[in-house]
């Protein structure tokens, strides 16, 4: 069993390429809920649902997110109703969250409710939203960085700042609210207990993996697994491959590159993959006390996924003596 | 100023009619909304709906609901995943229940709501959903009436029993639920004063109209105005033309006739406007002190629509001395 941490991005990529090379249901997939929002009464899930549209071949290979095949039917009436359209949800996106809310709504948990939909797009990687409970990223910014005169605060949830405001707002802290002590979803620790190796996602670690890790006994549970821990770096030659990783590590007063990625995540991994054009950096990884495995990192054809996981799943796997 | 009493069916046909023959921005709604609820999440007020698609000419004629050239993609999406399909929401439509719930979300009330989708829909009439408290409409029904092995309880909601159920249990009683003392929308008080006649349209007394008159002020008012309240009979020839009215009056231990509808509503209205084909009941109307007004009530052509009112707004108003 394998247990992977991850985001809606990269790491959605690498499960994609590990669901190719091994036994699928043998893989848990820990996905990140703190981009989760209420949208026009609708619990929208972005992380789980571009996991689930992935691994199933159905999501927008030229987006990255929503579904292929997509019609806009219901945004197109609410545009003339002068509505909520920053948003984008397409007509079969939109049913997915329609299922989501109308069960949650009859009691039914994140997790029942990610299983059903798995079952109905058959995707067979085990999917768990990383809690049932509510845990919301917040990110405080800098409201004279950019065009603030919509915005009531400047503190804002991920959706307003990623989506709304497409990352321009100079960032300055990064916070997980919860009102309660969120408990990992059912299953979770027990696939940490049981996996080989659990493999943080090439995701953006203060974004995607930070809330999963903001999660006590998750945290706790990498921390004493560190030595099966494998964390696959987000940067590819000093930069992010995609979305804001590398200017919200320079505005938090970081260097944009893997030395500042691997600081970040070195009390719950042991061994870092990372691109071959960072290579360089292989020394100061060491220092930290990590081992160091290098191949190309960058997955954009369905073979680039797969050769990843399988390097990670033979090479990486032999390195840490599985 | 006219204001009429209507649900989503008879009445709006009537509201259709009258709209044509007047200054529309004279004439004031008020809608049921003890049919309104909460599906996938999203905040859905039928009756309100159709008033708004039927004024702007976008209902779907051979329906009677929802919108013309409507698509399907989510529903069929929807049902893919298994959802709850049984309440058909089409694209369009869908897009002023996203649209509704989010402003609600944000903390405006339906009345603000209704208004703002009034306008995108270019309705000049006042469409005033008859509370912006909650106000449910629920029927106690016979388990042994009909298929109910899917029924957690012999108390169903409007739409259970009306889509879900197709009007097939047998009703023992009718409740409006509600925690509060519902209020009136703001304005409904002001136009039942100022308007020259108050119209109970051609709507179902016990499922449309009984639940606006459940609002204590609204009837108090109507009792106190009862010389100008002129009422639309929903029964032809017996029968009601559409709904389950005829089924409920046998239910409830009365005829299927307009006497039954009358002795219902004759407290609150002085005239009583009925199709020629039940005038021979006229005496027995007369009995229950009410004036009454024969004329063809079917409306099933925009023609047929605008004569009833036009017969309403001249010779009934005459009647009454307006």
């Amino acid at each position: 069993m394998i247990t992977v941490l991850s985001g809606g991005g990269g790491g959605v990529k690498f499960l994609k390429g590990l669901a190719q090379c091994m036994d699928p249901t043998q893989i848990v997939a820990v996905v990140n809920t703190g981009d989760d929002f209420i949208l026009h009464g609708l619990y929208i899930s972005p992380d789980v649902d571009s996991t689930l549209y992935s691994l199933s071949d159905q999501i927008n290979p030229e987006t990255g997110w929503g579904q292929k095949d997509e019609s806009w039917r219901v945004m197109g009436a609410l545009e003339k109703l002068e509505g909520e359209t920053w948003f984008k949800l397409g007509d079969r996106d939109l049913a997915t969250h329609l299922y989501r809310t109308q069960r949650l709504f009859l009691g039914e948990d994140l997790a029942k409710v990610t299983s059903q939909i798995a079952k109905a797009f058959k995707v067979k990687v085990n999917i768990l939203p990383m809690t049932c409970d509510r845990v919301s990223t917040f990110l405080q910014v800098d409201l004279d960085s950019f065009d603030s005169s919509q915005c009531k605060s400047d503190c804002l949830s991920f959706q307003e700042y990623f989506v709304k405001y497409k990352c321009n707002p100079k960032v300055t802290s990064i916070s997980f609210e919860t009102s309660c002590n969120p408990m990992p979803t059912h299953g979770i620790i027990e696939a940490l207990d049981r996996s080989e190796a659990i493999i943080i996602g090439p995701s953006n670690p203060f974004l995607s993996i930070d809330p999963i890790l903001s999660i006590k006994a998750i945290r706790e549970k990498l921390v004493s697994y560190r030595e099966k821990v494998i964390a696959i770096s987000p940067i590819v030659d000093g930069k992010s491959l995609k979305g804001p990783l590398s200017k919200l590590l320079i505005e938090l007063g970081k260097k944009s590159d893997v030395v500042s990625i691997a600081r970040h995540l070195s009390s719950v991994a042991s061994v870092f993959v990372i691109d071959s054009s960072d290579s360089s950096f292989r020394k100061e990884l060491t220092d930290l006390n990590l081992a160091v495995a290098t191949t190309n990192t960058v997955m954009d054809t369905e073979t680039d996924k797969v050769a990843v996981a399988k390097f990670v799943m033979t090479k990486v796997l032999a390195q840490i003596g599985k």
